[in-house]
């Protein structure tokens, strides 16, 4: 390419300007390596061999293959242990054929034995592994810490229980747990690796490995890399970060490639092919007349997306109440899941109802079904379906092909939102992928016989393709379920066809536009079941808080620590809340904030105050305590134009353990919006911290004599904070939602010309946005609310703003 | 769907809580809508029928749909004169056959003719129209205003000289320009829609808008509207806004739509194809031996993308310093856009050198032959070869294709990187795009010769394919120019094939990694030669910069407004510099900052005054200026647990024409972080005000008396931003310049307890990160640098180590 001629040749202005530089730089370093010691070089040079080694483990490109790598087996081996599973299933069933009781005891128990071993394991091993875990992941990523959420036991249980759950043919998919079980491997690769470089340690990156986890989750359960990063930025974060883009990238195709890769060396496949390739012709894939239909079903496949989320929370709320009711009932999670199991799989018994809708098929038998080329209400290949045991499952001899396909639609519709509020680790996605699907089939089908020559262009006779609606159904109601655009990818990936992107990318907005005006996406709906943080989007029907200003729903109410506060006034102010961080402010009277310190270095300083008294010595601080100080930064080289007066106080406190942090964090590129912005340094470390320990402690204290009690405290041991997020007074209320939703903060103090006058958390943002908040954090909108409000929203902003006009003249 | 039935009932909980906030509400309001007068009811209810008119034509989706229709129709037609100005060209050329002299004029001054327009047509009507737009909408999209460049008078320069630049069949591309041409008609759009409705007139949404234009330009290029959006997204921001991703998608996905459903309705094709579509096969697209083959194209690849951007680089250097020395050669710039093309048109002569290089194919010909599903290096095809039209231009007597194409690739290698220098619209994503294709063919041929009957896989033959080495060329090249990832998945939408994903996303990658390691992208290398505002990434090699606060590099040197400022003060600053917003605080000794003000609006102040002086009389101010006082915000209804310490000194001064501006518009879910976080009221409006009178004003205030100078300026009719970015002292360079990032700011103070110390703005904070900026802002690295930086890295920071510890002794 002619690239290492050039390498010797550098442009002469460059080279001017880094001459200068140079000189610039030496004329302030007049010493330079060649005047060391021999012995400081041999020691120099053994420090950069081991720097190489460092570079070489700790490279991220290294970290991320070695990430999609073990997702990649992961996915294979518990796809060859489903196909066991269900195989033996299949295999129980044909082998206890003598008698249908008896075969029914076989096809429901399995199910039952199955499902009550995961439901026990997972309650048992680690009761976090249950749920899809895409909306924990969502709050993890907001910064929230959700204990035992990534921790190793964790894993094992959602894998073991997982594998048992889709052994058991429950209507629920496994790439919702891959995402949680991607951030596992990536927080569990990061300790793992810390071990050899410390750059592991740095928990900014950590937070970015999450994300690539996600994305990783995704692309390897489908072999998609393209649509697991889009469709892990889509619900993990509202504001995508650049660098995470192409991480994710490079870990979910190496993560696919070796997914796939598997299958050829195992030799069930001869190449890389896609997951459910499709062989749809490529010269006329689908005629223009066929586009409205295809928008149509994205319109259905918006309202059956939002009344799928409404049925799960209907569902949920009625669960949760019967558990008030009835403890006897709830308190055994065995129960539950078995009686559901049981009703399922009744309901599916091949010789029973099954029959009329294809009970016998797995979702990934339905779906390659569902996908195929073939038109199944055309007669002439009734040969075919004979021949074809998947598509014999469809055929039967008093219900034809539309009715078996409606039940089955209506069924599994029920049956996963009935199944994904179990106390397993089950996904939604691929339920409600087989579900649309197949109701896109349904509509196929029915175009196929409406149109039974194709429809007519100009004397080509082109067929319809069923298996293309069938294509376009998935991806619309999945993405009304999920609020995504990037299930449309991920179905072209995963189908290896991208000649139906218009068709597919139009049903796909369209549902996404139906269903994001009627309900919230599932993963929030969970989130707000859960009552986890969040922080709810600014839509167009808020803009009557457009004048809402920060200080109008700050909390006023701020506990904060005084240069001059005694140890009185510390217990009092530890034992009043379990705030994390407390703000630091110069005097009460001035309330000039310098910072914020953590709860546990206060605790600390009373446990020291504390062991003082008692053993009467001054006992040495843990070395992450000490701290450097710094009363001037007077090393700065721009000298100051007005040195009477923009050389204000400085703070009097500085940490350096942080800074130190940053400096042995040789690759820190990593920025993350949390760590960076927040700064708040080994919360995660000190989370674990006994809290009885700290009770007995601030007892202890109360009872001292009164004198050391009032003495003051000495902050200069202290590890305080000098850059807290602060918002100023005045900021509104869309741009504080904009830096919460941009920061990922938690909480940001709120000051005037300087001094601390509040603070504002999530809490109050959410409160501000929603108006109010029920108690129990949950409001269910029913369907059409929406459209309801908007017919009214005109003459409800006159009435506010008349009421705003009389409140006015009143006061 | 049951839908309608589930419409009338509403979760309990829901109506209980709904019903408790409606009570709450009527209790602070007691009048109600009943109590209104009937006249007043009927003139809600027009206002009612109003407000639906302004949100049917407010509707972000109206507005999307009718961007995607404008720019499919200008693609479309732009494409229809490229194709009549090729044909006329080769028409001429067929005609005028009778002699080669007179068929080489025909051919040279024909493309001369239309070059020569089109660098007349841009200079003449707008200037701006020149280059490819990318680069300047990146900044633009920064919140840098670039005078000029989103006019109509520019859009018509820029889409006329486009279409004369690419009917000359210069080497150059239209994706460039369709970036710049995408984002000019959302904000027309936008502009025009601002008669019928307000919304329009918020700059936020107008900000979003010019994203979506860029997306929706991409996409309407090569009907790849997934592509486009991620490559709208990777190159103009680092921070993608989730919102934008939706109205991107419907944007590019409506103009896709409808750039191809015009060919169909044209008649030229039958039916939505991709516009490049290849239909290789799908059973076996490659073989798993062919992925080494893959991996190092893309790693060839990601040189020559360095060396391609190096090319360009110093070409443009050179020129630069040739315009210094030869002023008459460049003082025309008709005479080296003249100059260019008579050399690339010479060079491309068909009965000349062009036979060597295929010169008679257009760049749509060329890429479609090399999409092509046949082997050409294969003997048995030569019959085909003869009887197509654009495969018998790779076919010379005494030379081979692998000659033809590696000619082909070297000279269009240079060609493309100097007529991207001219000043003319042009794109460099095409021209690369072609040069990749071609590489990726001259690959795809060897590989096909060097295996002639496939590689061999358990007795199947199949054969390789080296058209899908072209698609994969094509993408990796172009990955490398550009460092996107987003080119593969235009590569697939372009080619409507998808069952190379992985190799294209390996080879994609890989480009990416050695390119970004060797040279910035085009986009910054433009943006770097042409001086545009623009902040670096903070990469692996800036560990060393971690310690570094924004006190060390904030400008200390702040001019600044005090509350007593007399008019001389004013004057004095206002003549000091040109800065947009200066900094208001208390007083001088105290530097408490209170906000900022507009230099615009202190000019109304002083003219205000001026004009008092002069008539005698007090001038009613325009009612913009006018805001309401307000000393205390009790209204709010919180009350305070610390009346005595926590309720510190209020602003004195509230902005509320801002508040006023986002009251009234309706649909401000539009979240611009430029808008939001800076809350810059109106600095473009007030842009074009005329500075020769700022100045006359200023001198003719140093005219007054004493007296009059020394009086204290009112601020009082100030508009006054009370909260203007703020950076605590202490913070760290990665926090300042995440939050440069991802706020998209243009400067923040420096504050410490509230107390103003400093400004940084984008310059401070780039020389901070890059240590030193040449004098020009250009600083080529030359290929390959990075890796003997690396190879030194380890020594030289232990050198800094240790100068650093020595300076510390010393001092």
């Amino acid at each position: 390419m002619g690239v290492d001629g050039e390498d010797q040749s550098q442009l002469e202005q460059g080279n001017h300007t880094k001459d200068a530089g140079r000189l610039h730089r030496d004329r302030r370093h007049p010493t330079s390596l060649s005047e060391l010691s021999p012995c400081h070089q041999c020691g120099v040079r053994v420090t950069h061999f081991q720097r190489l080694f460092v570079t070489l483990v700790g490279a991220d490109w290294i970290f991320l293959m070695i990430l999609g790598f073990i997702m990649a087996v992961i996915s294979f081996v518990m796809d060859l242990f489903v196909i066991l599973f269900t195989d033996a299933h299949r295999w129980i069933y044909d082998l206890s054929d003598s008698h249908v009781f008896l075969q029914y005891f076989a096809w429901v128990a399995y199910s039952l034995l199955l499902m009550c071993f995961a439901a026990g394991f997972a309650s048992i091993v680690s009761p976090q592994a249950a749920g899809s875990g895409i909306p924990e992941m969502k709050t993890a990523l907001r910064g929230v810490v959700l204990p035992e959420y990534l921790t190793f036991r964790t894993l094992v249980s959602k894998v073991i229980s997982l594998i048992c759950v889709l052994g058991s043919e429950l209507p629920v998919g496994k790439e919702g747990p891959f995402v949680h079980i991607g951030s596992m491997c990536a927080i569990l690769l990061c300790k793992f690796m810390s071990l050899f470089s410390g750059i592991y340690k740095n928990k900014a990156r950590n937070m970015e490995m999450l994300t690539v986890g996600c994305a990783v989750g995704i692309g390897c359960c489908f072999a998609s890399p393209i649509g697991g990063v889009l469709f892990s930025m889509e619900i993990t974060s509202r504001y995508f970060v650049a660098p995470n883009y192409w991480r994710g990238f490079l870990s979910a195709t190496f993560g696919s490639l070796i997914f796939r890769l598997l299958p050829v060396w195992h030799g069930e496949e001869e190449t890389l092919t896609a997951l459910y390739a499709t062989k749809y012709r490529l010269d006329f894939p689908f005629d223009l007349q066929e586009l409205p239909a295809f928008a149509a079903m994205g319109i259905v496949c918006g309202f059956g997306g939002a009344f799928f989320v409404y049925l799960y929370g209907k569902i949920t709320l009625f669960v949760k109440k019967q558990k008030a009711m009835n403890s006897f009932l709830m308190k055994n999670v065995f129960l539950y899941s078995a009686l559901v199991s049981v009703l399922i799989s009744t309901l599916t018994f091949p010789p029973g109802f099954g029959q009329f809708m294809a009970g016998k098929l797995t979702q990934r038998e339905s779906l390659l079904s569902f996908f195929d080329n073939r038109t199944w209400s055309n007669h002439c290949i009734v040969a075919d379906f004979d021949s074809d045991d998947y598509l014999a499952a469809w055929k039967h001899p008093q219900a034809n092909v539309f009715i078996i396909l409606t039940i089955f639609v209506l069924m599994k519709f029920w049956m996963s939102a009935l199944s994904i509020t179990l106390p397993i680790p089950c996904g939604s996605f691929v339920p409600i992928f087989v579900i649309g699907a197949g109701f896109g089939r349904l509509v196929g089908e029915g175009m196929a016989t409406l149109f039974p020559e194709g429809i007519n262009t100009e004397g080509h006779i082109y067929h319809i393709v069923p298996g293309a609606y069938a294509v376009v159904g998935a991806a619309a109601l999945t993405a009304g379920v999920t609020h995504t655009l990037s299930t449309g990818v991920i179905m072209m990936e995963l189908t290896g066809q991208i000649s139906y992107t218009l068709p597919i990318l139009i049903s796909v907005i369209l549902a996404n536009m139906v269903s994001q005006s009627l309900q919230p996406s599932i993963y929030d709906t969970v989130i707000r079941i859960k009552k986890l943080p969040y922080l709810p989007l600014l839509r167009w029907g808020h803009r009557e808080k457009c004048n809402i200003r920060v200080e109008d729903f700050m909390e006023r109410d701020v506990r904060y620590v005084t240069l001059n506060s005694t140890y009185r006034d510390i217990n009092r102010i530890l034992r009043s809340g379990n705030l994390k961080m407390l703000p630091v402010v110069k005097s009460a009277e001035s309330m000039l904030l310098l910072g914020s310190v953590e709860r546990a270095q206060l605790l600390a300083l009373l446990k020291q105050r504390a062991q003082d008294r008692r053993g009467g010595l001054v006992p040495s601080m843990p070395c992450s305590y000490r701290v450097h100080f710094q009363t001037s930064t007077e090393e700065s080289p721009s000298t100051s134009a007005h040195p009477d007066s923009s050389k204000p106080l400085k703070p009097v406190l500085k940490k350096s353990a942080v800074e130190e942090e940053e400096i042995t964090n040789p690759y820190d590129s990593g920025i993350s919006l949390k760590k960076l912005c927040c700064s708040r340094p080994d919360i995660d470390a000190l989370q674990d911290y006994p809290d009885t320990d700290d009770d007995t402690i601030l007892q202890e204290i109360e009872e001292w004599e009164e004198p050391l009690l009032d003495e003051q405290v000495n902050f200069n041991n202290c590890k305080i904070d000098p850059a807290p997020f602060q918002l100023v007074e005045g900021t509104l209320l869309h741009k504080t939602h904009t830096m919460f939703s941009v920061l990922n903060l938690d909480y940001a103090y709120v000051t005037g010309i300087g001094r601390l006058i509040g603070v504002v958390s999530l809490k109050e943002l959410r409160k501000a946005i929603e108006g109010f908040l029920p108690a129990d954090g949950v409001r269910l909108r029913p369907v059409l609310a929406s459209f309801r409000d908007r017919g009214v929203r005109g003459a409800r902003i006159e009435t506010a703003e008349l009421h705003k006009l009389l409140d006015h003249q009143a006061s």
